[in-house]
C-alpha cells in the first residue's frame, strides 16, 4: 500500500535521499508539468501534450498534505482520493464523535452524506492545487557567491529562498514554495491554492477499500474500492474550481495510453552502484531480518486474544506493509537486468565526467561514495538499533521499540540539550521543533504494559543477537538479567505512564531525573552515550561527506543531461504516462483488469473469511450489479509512494481511474523504472459509478461526478 | 507442542547429542526405573518408592514408537496417549477411507467406537512396554580391548551389542535393545513387549485437542483435551495387561507430589559453557532468523487463498512450533541464573578432573571443545544452508527448501555413491539405508508448483543474504538471474514430478543425469561440490573431535558422580517427579489448574474465532457440564519432548493426568532443569471423564477407565 504507510520506507531511506534521473527508458519518468516529454509523446504515441491540456490536468490535480494525491471531479469542489489517504481524517471523525458521546463507525461501515448539511468537516486536512510555476534559478544562484564556504553558501541559499517565498505570498496570497529540482540544478517557485475547509462526502467500508488485506497488498490481480470523496469549501460554501476532471464513461481499453497526475514522494534513482550494493548486502537484509522477527512477535502476541489483536493491530499492519515493501526492494536489488542498466548508466556518466573540463572535480565522487558506504555498512546495524529516528512512534524497528523508552530518552536528552543555545543542540531540540516534541512527549496515549513488555523483550533479544552478548553496552543494558526480566522491570516499574510525572521531569532537568530513580529513565541513560556516539559517527563520517559527493555527481549529471530528463521525485506535481497492459508472471498471463465478478469469486474461494469477507451491502446488493463491470486495472506509468489517489486520465483528460497501489514488482521503481512487470494499480472509473449507484444508493454523488443533471 | 513436532529441534541438535546430568537440583531428574531417586523421595516427600510400585508403573507405561508416550488404563488393553501423538494414525485412517471412496473426517470431527467392532485398526503404530532391564556393562566393556584403535573399538562394541540383542530376542521373544547410558558409563539391555495390532477407540475433534492453536502452543494457562484412546490387540483379541493404571477420581491438589512415567527424547545437559555460548551467539540466532523469515513467507503465501492455506498448513505449523521452541531455547541461553549454574558445575567438574589421576586425560577436553566450537561457528551457516540433513522432507529451513531439490540431490549423489562399496559411501547411501532412501525418492506426493517456487525463491534469497552476493557459489547458483527467476526456471522446467523419470535417472546413473538436461538436477549438481566440502569439514573438524572430547568429559563426570544421578534422556522409560504448582510471571500468579469454565471464557473472549472456536458438540453440551471441573494442570516434573502422552500418577499410582506440553519456560530444560517457572502441562483425569460422559456420550469408555462395572 502506498503512503501514509510507506513512511517507514521513506525514513529508512532518508539518508540516501538524493536521486537523479537515469537514462530515460521507454515510458519512464515523473515529469515536471513545465518540462513535459512532449517530443516522446508525439513520436511514440502521436499525442500532442498541448499547453491547454497540461494546464487543465495540472489545475485539476490536488495534493493531500498528509502524503497523497487526488483530483477535483466536479464543478462543485468534489475531490476524490484513496480511502487509505482519507482514512486518517475518517478515523479522527469517529474518534471525535466517540469522545463527544455519539459513537460512529464510518471507518468500518462507510459514510455517505445525502445532503450538503450532512458533509462532515475534517480536522486537519490541507489540500493544495498547483496554480503556477516560476523559474527562480538565477536569483537563487546569484545569492550564492563562489567564494563562500559550504555552510555560508547553504545559509545564503536558504535565505534567498525564504525571501522569494515571502515576497510571493505577499504578492499573490498563494502558498509559495521554492522547490529544489535536479539536486540544485534548477530552483522553481511553486504557487499553490490552499484549501483547509475540507468535508467528508463519501467513504466505503474499510473492508471494501482494503479487501484482501495484507495478503493482497502490493499484489495483482486486485479487487479494491480504495476511494473516498471530500468537498473543498471556502467561506462556508463549496468551491467551484475552474478546472476539474470530466468522468470517463468508458474506462480503459487494453493498450490504451493513459496519464497519471500526482505527487510521487521520493525516489533513490541516483544511487551509485556502490550505494546499491550496500543496500543489497547489508542494510536491506538487516532491515528484513528485523521486520520478519517483529512481524512474528506481534502476530503471536495478537493471536493470543481478541484484545491483544486490537492493541497490536496498527503496528502489525505497518510492519507487514514495510516487510512487503522491503521484499520488493530486495528483489529489485537482486535483479541483474536492473543493476546492469544502473552500471551502464554510471559508467557512461563517469566517462563523461572524466572528459568534461568542468566536471573533473566530480570524477572521484563515485570512489569516495564507495569508501563511505563501507563505513556506513560497518555502522548501520548499531545505528539502527540505538539511534533509529523513528523512536518517537514506538513503532520503531530498533532495539527499544516502546514509547516508554522514547519518552525516557527525550527526557534524558532534554535535560542535556535545553541548557545549550538552540543551534548547538541536537537537531530535534532546536527551538522551532520544541512544540512538536512536547506534543509527543506529553501525549496521553494509553499503553498496554503486556504489549510493551513483549516488544521490548524482543528488541533486547535482537540487540543481543546483533551486537553479541559480550558487547559492553549489551552487558550494561541487560544488567545481569534476561531480556524479559529487564523489560518487565523497566516497564512495570516506570512512572512515565503518568503525564504529570513527565512534565515534572522535563521541567526539573538533570536533578529531577536523578531523583526520580525511574527504571526506564535509567535504561535510557545507560544507552544514551553509545547512541550519541554512533549518531555522531554516522553524521560526520557518512551523511555529510556522502551528501557532498552526491551533490557533485548530481552537478555532473545535470551538466551532461540538462533538463531533457525528469528530476527525482520531491512530493511535487508530476506527470507520468504509460499504457494499460497486463504482464507475464510464472509463465501465466496476468490480465490488465479485474471485474466485480472476480471480487465475488475471490471472496467465495476463500469462504468469505477475513480478509476476504465482503461488507453486508456488497453481499445484499450483488444481484443489482453488472458483474462484468471493471473494478481495478493496471498500467505501466512510472509512479511511487505519494501517487496514491492520483487521477488516471486518457488523451481527452477524462478521468478513467485512480491510482491506489503498485504491484510487488513496482517497488523496484525506487531505484529504477522497469516496464516488464512493474505496474501501477488503479480503481476503474466505471467500477466506482457502478458501486455508488447500486451498492451505496449514492445516485446523487454518481450524478455529480458523471455530470448527469 | 512436544513431538513428533519437535523433530526439527532434535535434528538441529543432533551434533550436540551427548549429554550428562548436572548436579541434581531439587525436583530435577529423568530417572532410570532401576536407579530411582529413592533416598531423595523418602527424605523430601516421605514417599517410599517401593519395588512393587515402580514395577507396576513401569509395566503400565507404553512407548509410542512414533515419538511419544502413553499408558495402559484398563484391564482390557486400553491405551491412552495425546491426540497429537495419535494424530498421524488418525489422519492415515481418514486418508485410507478417502482413497477407498468412503470419506471420513475423524481428525476434524473426532471418533468414538461404540462397540468393539467399530474399533479401527491403525496402519503402522508400534507400542512397546518395558518388561525388564538387565545390566550388560561388563560384557560390553569386556569385548572392547584397551589396545584397540577407536574405530576398531567402536566396531567391537557394536558387534557385542548386536550379539546380546539377538541372544535375548531368541531366548525371550521380546524386543531387546542395548541402551547406552551415561555416555557409555553403563550399558543396559531393555526388554520390551511389542504390540503392532493397535486400534483406534476414541479421539476428540482436533480443535478440542489443540484448542488455541499456535497462539496457545507452549503457553499456560491452557485448555486442551489433548487425548485419544487406542486398544492393543493380540491374535485379534484385546490384550489383558497384568499392569494398568487405575483412574483417580479426585485429580490433583495444589502442592501434591506427582510422578511422570514416560520417554523423554533427548536433552543436551552436558553441553560445556563454550558449546552453550556458540548456541547463544551463532546457531540459535541464525536458526531463529531463518524460522522468522520462513514463517512470514509461508504465512503470506497461505494468506492469499484458502487453497494456499491448505497446501502450506503442515509446513506452516511445523515452522511455528519450531520457532516457539527456539525462542524458548534462546531465552534459556540468555538466562544468567541458568548459565551461572552451568558455569559452576563445569568449574567443579574441571577441578575434580584436574585432581583425579585417572581423569587427567580429560582435563583439556573443555579447551578443545572451545576451539572446536569456533570452527563450528564459522561453518554452521554454510553447513545449514547447503547440507541440512532435513532436505528429505522439503520442510527444511535450508537454502533449497523444496522436495524437488532433495530428489535432485539424491539422484546426483546416488550416481556418484552407488558405484562405490557400501562402507565407502556417504552414510545415507549405505546398503542398509537404500530401501528407505528409495521410498522417499519414489514417493508420489503431489506438489504445488506455486508453493515450491515461493519457498525456493525465499531460500535462494536467504542464501544470498547469508553468504553474500559475491560468494562464488551464490553466483553459480543464481546464474545471472533473480532468485525468483531461478526458482521458477528450475521448478517449472523439471521433469522430476514424474516418478518414472526419477526411476530412470536412478537406474541410469551419471549418463542418464547428463542426458536429462533437467534444470533442477543441474541446480543440485552446481551446489553439490560445495555442499560435500562443508559437510566433510564439519564431520572431520567438528563432529569427530567434538565427540571424542565430550566422551572424555562424560567419562570424567561418570567417574566423579557415578550412577547416583540420572543419565541424559535417550527415548527410554524414565521416572520424573515434582509438585503440582503455579508460578509467578510478569508480577501475576499463574494458578496451577484451569477449568471447563475457563475454556468457554477463553473462547468467548476471542469471539469464538479460530483458533479459539469450539467444536459443535462442546457448544451444544455446555449446559450438561460441571464447569468447575479441572481441565489442565501444571507440575514441576522434569520432562522434555518424547514425554507427550506420559501418564501422571499420584502416590497411589493412580492416573491423575496426562502430559501434553510444557510452557515456554520449560524449553530451558533442554539445557538445565529449573523449577522457578518451567512447568509440565497435563490434561486432568477428572476433565477427561467429564468430557467423555457429557460431551461425547462415551459412558462406556468412561466406565471402562474408571472401573465402573
Amino acid at each position: 500500500m502506498y503512503p501514509g504507510c510507506r513512511a517507514a520506507l521513506f525514513v529508512a531511506a532518508c539518508l540516501a535521499f538524493l536521486a537523479l534521473a537515469p537514462a530515460v527508458f521507454a515510458d519512464e519518468g515523473m515529469w515536471l508539468f513545465n518540462k513535459p516529454p512532449t517530443e516522446y509523446l508525439k513520436k511514440q504515441y502521436g499525442f500532442d501534450a498541448a499547453k491547454q491540456w497540461l494546464d487543465h490536468v495540472q489545475k485539476s490535480s490536488v495534493r493531500f498534505n498528509n502524503g497523497g494525491s487526488g483530483s477535483f471531479v466536479s464543478p462543485d469542489g468534489l475531490v476524490m482520493t484513496n480511502h487509505h489517504i482519507g482514512a486518517d481524517a475518517i478515523q479522527k471523525i469517529d474518534d471525535d464523535n466517540k469522545a463527544a458521546g455519539k459513537e460512529t463507525h464510518y471507518m468500518r461501515d462507510g459514510f455517505c452524506a445525502r445532503t450538503p448539511q450532512e458533509e462532515i468537516k475534517t480536522l486537519d486536512l490541507e489540500l493544495n492545487v498547483l496554480m503556477d510555476i516560476k523559474d527562480v534559478t538565477e536569483r537563487v544562484n546569484a545569492a550564492v557567491k563562489s567564494d563562500m564556504k559550504p555552510a555560508e553558501a547553504a545559509g545564503a541559499r536558504r535565505a534567498v529562498m525564504a525571501e522569494i517565498e515571502q515576497e510571493s505570498l505577499n504578492a499573490t496570497g498563494l502558498r509559495s514554495d521554492v522547490v529544489t529540482l535536479y539536486q540544485g540544478g534548477v530552483y522553481n517557485l511553486y504557487l499553490y491554492k490552499k484549501y483547509t475547509d475540507v468535508r467528508l462526502v463519501f467513504a466505503p467500508e474499510e473492508q471494501a477499500a482494503f479487501f484482501g488485506g495484507d495478503p493482497d497488498n502490493f499484489e495483482y490481480p486486485r479487487f479494491d474500492m480504495d476511494i473516498c470523496f471530500f468537498r473543498a469549501y471556502e467561506d462556508g460554501k463549496p468551491v467551484h474550481p475552474e478546472n476539474y476532471l470530466k468522468w470517463s464513461k468508458n474506462g480503459v481499453k487494453d493498450g490504451e495510453l493513459v496519464f497519471v497526475s500526482g505527487h510521487p514522494g521520493g525516489t533513490e534513482r541516483m544511487n551509485t552502484v556502490a550505494s546499491l550494493d550496500e543496500l543489497r548486502d547489508v542494510e536491506t537484509p538487516f532491515t528484513l531480518q528485523r521486520l520478519f522477527r517483529t512481524e512474528v512477535t506481534l502476530g503471536t502476541f495478537a493471536g493470543r486474544s481478541a484484545e491483544n489483536a486490537r492493541v497490536a493491530r496498527e503496528d502489525f499492519f505497518s510492519i507487514q506493509n514495510s516487510r512487503k515493501a522491503y521484499i520488493g526492494r530486495m528483489a529489485a536489488l537482486l535483479d541483474p537486468a536492473l543493476m546492469g542498466r544502473k552500471k551502464g548508466a554510471e559508467q557512461a556518466l563517469r566517462s563523461a565526467a572524466a572528459k568534461g573540463d568542468k566536471l573533473k572535480s566530480a570524477a572521484d565522487a563515485w570512489d569516495r561514495i564507495a569508501q563511505i558506504e563501507k563505513t556506513r555498512a560497518a555502522l548501520i546495524r548499531r545505528y539502527t538499533l540505538l539511534e533509529n529516528p523513528r523512536y518517537t512512534t514506538g513503532r520503531s524497528i530498533a532495539a527499544f521499540p516502546t514509547p516508554y523508552f522514547s519518552i525516557a530518552r527525550f527526557l534524558v536528552r532534554a535535560a542535556q540539550e535545553l541548557p545549550k543555545k538552540s543551534p548547538d543542540r541536537l537537531r530535534e531540540f532546536r527551538d522551532s521543533a520544541l512544540d512538536e516534541l512536547k506534543l509527543q512527549l506529553f501525549s496521553d496515549a494509553k499503553l498496554s504494559d503486556d504489549y510493551e513488555i513483549v516488544k521490548l523483550t524482543d528488541g533486547l533479544t535482537f540487540l543481543v543477537e546483533t551486537l553479541g552478548y559480550d558487547d559492553p553496552l549489551v552487558q550494561k543494558v541487560l544488567d545481569g538479567k534476561t531480556p524479559h526480566d529487564r523489560a518487565y522491570e523497566a516497564i512495570s516499574g516506570t512512572q512515565l505512564r503518568n503525564v504529570d510525572f513527565r512534565k515534572k521531569l522535563y521541567d526539573g532537568g538533570e536533578q529531577a531525573l536523578q531523583e526520580a530513580k525511574d527504571p526506564m529513565i535509567a535504561l535510557a541513560a545507560v544507552v544514551d552515550p553509545a547512541a550519541r556516539e554512533v549518531r555522531k559517527r554516522m553524521e560526520t563520517e557518512v551523511d555529510e561527506p556522502r551528501r557532498t559527493a552526491y551533490a557533485e555527481i548530481a552537478k555532473a549529471k545535470f551538466a551532461v543531461e540538462g533538463t531533457n530528463t525528469y528530476p527525482d521525485a520531491t512530493f511535487t506535481l508530476r506527470l507520468s504516462f504509460g499504457v494499460v497492459k497486463g504482464y507475464e508472471e510464472n509463465g501465466k498471463h496476468v490480465p490488465f483488469e479485474t471485474t466485480f465478478e472476480g471480487l465475488y469469486q475471490r471472496s467465495a474461494q476463500n469462504n468469505d473469511k477475513p480478509p476476504f469477507d465482503l461488507p453486508k451491502r456488497w453481499v445484499d446488493n450483488k444481484s443489482k450489479l453488472d458483474l462484468r463491470t471493471p473494478l481495478n486495472f493496471i498500467c505501466t506509468a512510472d509512479i511511487i509512494g505519494g501517487n496514491s489517489g492520483s487521477p488516471v486520465v486518457n488523451r481527452d483528460a477524462e478521468l478513467v481511474g485512480i491510482i491506489f497501489d503498485g504491484n510487488i514488482q513496482s517497488l523496484a521503481l525506487d531505484f529504477a523504472y522497469s516496464e516488464e512487470q512493474a505496474r501501477a494499480v488503479s480503481v476503474c472509473s466505471q467500477g466506482i459509478v457502478e458501486a455508488l449507484r447500486k451498492v451505496y444508493d449514492a445516485d446523487k454523488l454518481a450524478d455529480e461526478i458523471t455530470g448527469r443533471p
